[in-house]
Parts: C-alpha cells; sequence; structure tokens
C-alpha cells in the first residue's frame, strides 16, 4: 500500500466513522492487516481512536496494540476496563508486553499488573529483570515445545493444538523432563518425514542457541551467519526459557545500525525515536562530546598561538588552517568508519590491523597526491590570479601541497587503526574511536602545516 | 560456537585432513552446520580447500558452497569437473548463483552458464537483467504455489513433494492458470485448518507484495512492518516471479545500513566488502568527497584573508577559529545524522520539518549555553590564568562565547532542514546532505565570528 492509497483508504475510514456507521467500519477493518489498522488509528485524535479500538474483533485487537505507539497505548489503558484491559495483555506476546511496560509510566504500569493473571505477572516480572539488550530482553516466551519420544504424528497433533497462540510454529524445540534444550526441529523436517518417525531420529541435537545474557547484537550475527527464523534462548543451567524469533531481529538489526550512526556522529544513542525525545534528553546525549571536543581543541589553540609570531611573518597560511584540518578530518573518518562498521558486522577483526593500514597507506598515497595536485592548480589559477592574492607564492603553495599528503598519511594511519585497538582493549569502537581521532588529528594536521612551514619557508 | 570452539574444531578436522583420514573427515563435516563448514573451508590454502569440498556430502555441498566467498568460489570452480560444477549450479538457489556471477570474472562465467542446464540458464539471465538494488535483484525462484480449489490434503501433498528444494516452504503462494497472485496461505494456516478446506476459503487475498522494480529498501522495510517470512514478487503484469525470503532480507539491512554510514562518511558506497576491495577502488570512493570539501573550504580562506588586517590587531582571536569551526561543524552533523538515520528508517518525513526544526532549536539553545559557558570559565582559568596568555580578557571570553551560541543555533536549524529539503527534492539526503553542511557551516561559522567580534571588539 504506498503513501496515496493509504491517504484514500484512510479517509473513507475516517467519513465512516463520522457518520458512525460503526458496523461496516469493523467490517471494513476486520479484513485489514494489523500494521495497517494500527497506522489509521495513530492517525486519529486520542479520543475516537480508543473508540475505534473498543471496537476491533477480540482476536485483531492485542495484534493492533502491540503495533501502536507507547502514547497510544498508555491512552487506550486509560481508557479500556480492567476486565478489557486484561484480556489484551493475555493475548500480548510476553516481549511485545514487556517493551510497552518498559516504556510506560509507572502507574499505569501498576494497573496494568494488577489486571493480568498471576501467571502472565510473574512472566513479565521474570522478562523484565534481564538486562538491556540482552537476548533474555528480546525473547519471547511463547514457543512449541516437543519431547523426544514423540512420533511425527504426535508432534503435529501437539502444533495444532498449542501452536495458534505461538510467536512461531514453524522450529520446534524438543526438551527434557527438566527443560534443558535437547533438540530442534523444524516444521519442513516434519513434514518430509514419515508420520511414524521418532522426533529423537529426526531432530538436529547441533542446536544453535543464545544464552539470556548475550548481548542482542551477538543473537543478530546467529541469524544472519545461519539463516534462521527462530533462536532458542537458554538459562545458565542451559534449561529452554524463551525464544528469539527473526521478526524481532529484524528489529534489533535496526536498532543496533542506528547506535553505530548515533556514536559515530557524537550522539549518546538511545532505545527512543527521535520524534518522541524531548529537547532536555537530546540535549543530555549530545552535549558531553560537544564539550569534549571544545576542550580538546585547546591543543590546536596552543599550537597556533605558539606559532603566532612566526604567522605574523607569512600571514598568508593563516587562511588556510581550515582547509588543512578539514582534509585530516575527512580523511581519518572515511578510514574510522569504514574500519568501525566492518568490525561491526564482523567482516574485519583485530589481527587485519597490518594488512588494513597497508590497504591504508596506500589510499593515502593516492588521495594524497589527488588532492595535493588539484589544490596546486587551485591555489595558483583561482587563489593567485582569479583572486588576486599575490601572497600566494609558488613556495607557499608548495609547502600547503607538502602538507597536504603528511596529513593525509596520518589521518589515515590513525583513523584506521585506533578503532581496532579501541576493540582489542575492550572499549566500543565507535565511541572511543571518533571523538578522540578527531582531537588527534586536528591537533597533528595543525603541528605538521607548522612544520613544513618552517621547513620550506623558514618562517 | 565461539572463537576458541571454533579454533579447537579447526585443529581437529586439520589433523584429520593432515592424516589424510578422508572418511573421518567427511563424517565430522556431514554432523557440522553448513555455515561452520564454509568457515572452515576458508582458513585452509585453496588447494586442501578445493580437495575437502569435494570430498562433501552432495546435498550439504551446494549450501555450503553458497556460504563461501566469492574468491573460493572461483578456486573450486576452477578446480571440479563440468558435471560436478552442473551439479552444484543446479542445487544452488537462483538468487545465491546469480549473487555469484555477478562477482565472477567473466571467463568464469562462460563456464559456469554453460554447464548449466538450459532451463536454469535462462532463469538465471532472467534475474542478471534486473536492476541491482531492486526486488527482482534478491529474489529467489524456489517458491510453493498452488491452487485455489486445492484442499488442505493435497496442499500438504504437494508441499511434501516439491517443497525439499524450496528456500521457504511455509509461506506458499496461490497462482491462477496464467500465474496471476491469487493469495497467500502459510502452513500455519494450513496445521490449523481442517483436511477438507479449500484453499480458496482460507487464503489470505489481502497480499502484501512488491514489484521487480521495486527498490530493495521499501521490501525491507515491508518485513519490518508486516513481520514478514517471504514477500511475493510480481512483473508489471501482476504475475508471480519470485519470493524475497527473510534472510535475504536481513543482507539487505546490514547492506542499506553500510551504505547509509559510508555516505555520511563521505564515502561512495560499494557493495564489495572492505576486504576485498583494492586501493584504488577505495581511492576512487573516497577523493571525491575530498576533492569536493578542499575546494569548498576556499569560502573560508577567503573570509580570513579578508578580515586578515582586522585579525592582527587582535591575534588572540586566530587560535579559537578551530574550535568555533569544529563546535559549528559537530553540532550541525549530530542534527543531520539523527534526521537522516531517521528518515532512512521511515520515522520521519518532510511534512515534520517544522516540528523537528523547533526541537533542534529547543536543543541548539541548551547545547549554546552549555558550552558557552563552560567555555567562558576555561578560557579565564586555563588559557589566561594557567597558560598566562593574557590576551584572553574578559571581553575577548565574551566574544567567543557568544559566537558559540550563534553558530550551535545556526548549526543546529541547518543541519536539521537541509536532508529533509534534499529528501523532499528528491536527493538522497545522506548523500547531498553532509558535504554541503560542512562547507555551508564552516563559511558561516566564520563569518558569524568575525562579526560578533567586530561588534564587541570592534576590530
Amino acid at each position: 500500500m504506498d503513501e496515496q492509497e493509504a491517504q484514500e483508504l484512510y479517509t473513507e475510514l475516517k467519513e465512516l466513522l463520522e457518520a458512525r456507521r460503526m458496523r461496516d467500519l469493523r467490517e471494513r477493518l476486520s479484513e485489514m492487516n494489523e500494521f495497517d489498522v494500527a497506522e489509521f488509528l495513530t492517525e486519529l485524535e486520542p479520543q475516537p481512536m480508543a473508540m475505534v479500538f473498543r471496537i476491533l474483533p477480540k482476536e485483531q485487537a492485542a495484534e493492533v496494540f502491540a503495533n501502536l505507539d507507547v502514547d497510544a497505548q498508555e491512552h487506550i489503558i486509560n481508557t479500556v476496563s480492567d476486565r478489557e484491559l486484561g484480556e489484551i495483555i493475555e493475548e500480548l506476546y510476553v516481549d511485545d508486553a514487556v517493551d510497552m511496560l518498559e516504556e510506560l509510566p509507572a502507574n499505569v504500569v501498576k494497573r496494568v499488573m494488577r489486571t493480568a493473571t498471576s501467571e502472565t505477572r510473574d512472566l513479565i516480572n521474570q522478562f523484565l529483570q534481564y538486562p538491556e539488550n540482552s537476548a533474555g530482553s528480546i525473547m519471547t516466551a511463547e514457543f512449541v515445545d516437543l519431547k523426544k519420544y514423540m512420533n511425527v504424528r504426535e508432534s503435529f497433533a501437539r502444533i495444532r493444538r498449542i501452536g495458534a497462540d505461538k510467536e512461531t510454529i514453524y522450529t520446534c524445540f524438543v526438551t527434557s523432563a527438566d527443560r534443558h534444550l535437547e533438540g530442534v526441529v523444524t516444521v519442513k523436517d516434519l513434514l518430509l518425514a514419515k508420520d511414524e518417525d521418532i522426533l529423537e531420529d529426526i531432530m538436529d541435537t547441533n542446536v544453535i542457541h543464545a544464552t539470556t545474557t548475550d548481548d542482542q547484537e551477538e543473537v543478530s550475527t546467529l541469524f544472519s551467519d545461519y539463516d534462521l527464523l527462530a533462536v532458542p534462548v537458554v538459562d545458565r543451567e542451559g534449561r529452554l526459557v524463551g525464544i528469539v524469533t527473526v521478526d524481532d531481529v529484524i528489529d534489533v538489526m535496526e536498532q543496533e545500525a542506528t547506535e553505530d550512526i548515533e556514536k559515530m556522529a557524537g550522539i549518546t544513542p538511545s532505545d527512543k525515536p527521535y520524534a518522541r525525545t524531548g529537547a532536555i534528553e537530546i540535549w543530555k546525549n549530545r552535549v558531553p562530546w560537544l564539550l569534549f571536543l571544545m576542550i580538546g581543541a585547546t591543543f590546536t589553540c596552543i599550537i597556533i598561538n605558539n606559532f603566532e609570531s612566526a604567522l605574523a611573518t607569512q600571514a598568508v597560511l593563516i587562511g588556510y588552517i581550515p582547509m588543512l584540518m578539514g582534509t585530516g578530518g575527512n580523511s581519518g573518518s572515511q578510514a574510522s568508519v569504514a574500519v568501525i562498521r566492518n568490525l561491526s558486522i564482523g567482516e574485519l577483526e583485530f589481527k587485519d590491523i597490518f594488512s588494513v593500514l597497508w590497504k591504508e597507506l596506500r589510499v593515502a598515497l593516492l588521495c594524497g597526491v589527488t588532492l595535493a595536485s588539484a589544490n596546486f592548480v587551485k591555489l595558483l589559477l583561482v587563489d593567485r590570479l582569479l583572486l588576486h592574492n599575490l601572497e600566494v607564492t609558488i613556495p607557499v603553495a608548495a609547502t600547503i601541497c607538502v602538507t597536504i599528503i603528511f596529513i593525509v598519511f596520518v589521518a589515515k594511519a590513525i583513523g584506521c587503526t585506533l578503532p581496532m585497538i579501541a576493540e582489542k582493549l575492550g572499549f566500543d569502537p565507535a565511541v572511543m574511536a571518533n571523538p578522540l581521532i578527531t582531537t588527534i588529528l586536528d591537533t597533528l594536521s595543525l603541528l605538521i602545516y607548522f612544520l613544513v612551514a618552517r621547513l620550506m619557508l623558514g618562517i
């Protein structure tokens, strides 16, 4: 459904709503996908939204609810009766319920927990205790468990009986009496086997699994490496406590990529989408790096002050400081960002550091020579001839261009090695490397500039 | 399997290989996951790698092959006989075959195409024609198609008969006699229905689908919005030509995030992993932005030259140029990166531009005041008292701090609006916005600095 189709559909639905043709509206909504119903609800004002939500068929309501953003969820919770709320909570998958509870205000959480059955409450409480961004925090408890002595016909009978409420039925988990994970069997295996085959003979005992405390990024690597639909999560004693399904992992991957991008831009990552983050919170996420870099710039200030009297004799050099520092920063960030991303998706490891450095030095040679040549021509043609800046002599132009080559070399070398060293030392390369690299490169770029100028121009 | 376990396993396997115990090696490998076997093969030298590959059981070989990188694939193709090669190609899913062929040298491609059956060859040729990064280029032709007059028992019989070679059996596609897509039915629906139910009654006719020319990013949005395992791809006439499965989309998402990150760092994105990209190609991907920014810095140079004589009277101001330009650049890139990422994952749209701007202006006020206050204290305590720079008077410090506040305001405002305007105009916000924003902000930061200094210090 594209944007225009969606708008036409929403208009039609809104007309039904305004005409109070609730039965027709309910009929139309029940044919729609849960995600699209949720999108339609968020287009409405809070009051009609809650009203429309309450006419949804019961089996659709919980899934629509899970697709709403937390503000809409909160509004609905505050509108419905305890009994209705209880029904929604029971229908929600426990991971969706936990996601929601982590963001709701405390008084609303209390009411939700009060209306849930004690079994659901215990489960939710258990899930709330797993560390943020761990496998435990993204898993769900609704899976199909089978026993190894079952045959294929019995397995299908069980899947048919309990499958309707499970997040996935396609991967089934074979557990022992004390809930230890013994194997997995897929519905494809079952369909291709004979009715009388025993699970023990057809299940895969070499189970790819995660533990509750594993980082969610590791879990998502399992999915992309092994092309799985679900990964079982076991506790420290090896007991199966939940599963992570591929749709949850897609959300995790999106979130992790956003976090990497934010870190590289000097923003403390937050789970909240931008649209729902307040100005004060954004300020808290951004100002530390700005402060760090501002204070870090003290070094550049000291260097410039030290060369102040020398610069007075060749004031033309001052104008090129921003260009040279910019070139250093950009060259370095190209290298560091490429390395950080490849570390993060597992394409590079610390042991590759020398081959990476060797490659970056060759790239630096190519980039440095290109930039220096282009700049030499530009300095003499544009700055000297066109803009009549007669201080731009050939020795001055040569000084600037030699500086560029050195700066690009240093920038690429530091940009590629520092993130790898940070990772080796156990720091997050994205967080650690960028502010440090910028500060180091700014300082070094200036030092290189003035040293080259001293040697070539005798300032 | 963690790094250490993997190393132990590889050592054990290598010992079997060196002892020429090929039967034991084959036995061990056949128990392993295809991804792990491929990882083991890439640890070996080319010759033993090809040897080990050839002892793999036939049904495992094709999937291991699909998991190898293209260099290893090429080596194996050059080692095996035409008959063996033909068998591998027939076993590969067509999307994996196409991925490989797009990267192999022309002479190897020729040999692969020659050994394939004419049916496979036609299919591959058809797939190779879809534009890069389109739904057509990532889809596969191996899916389960059913007819609407079939009942559940007949459907299961067909799934059992043809399912073994299909990339997924869990989503089945109901097509008409002329291959038009009429509905989808999942194995879950089938399992929960009665044997005699007719597909027409249980299938979902409201099918979420893509067309062959859709961008792969739109396809991945369908998966994350609707929690799907497979999306059907239809041609312009509405005929079903292939499906995209969730495991392919996970790769697409990783690739798209990498591209966004590269674009923001001024790197032309490439599909090739860093480790397999040569220095010259990396240079080609990086140097255009460096050149653009270097030439863009002409503006800063002109501004500094224009204020040169004024600066001579207050030379202390020169030392703070890098800090102020850095603060502007960093403030701006925080805003632009946040907006670009949220545009790319569909959390923001052009119509949000005013609410985003309003939020960023409040963030700018908070950040600007924080930075200015911290800097005022730092200037007087560190630069004046500690470093004995007596030129840092209170009016000078005030000038610098007022400048910071203005710069942060301008940087946040431009940083958040320019990507949204770029998107509205049909440009890629990640590519268009960053180089432009940097150049604009560097120029404006300097202008603001000198104008504030002229007003406050009378230079």
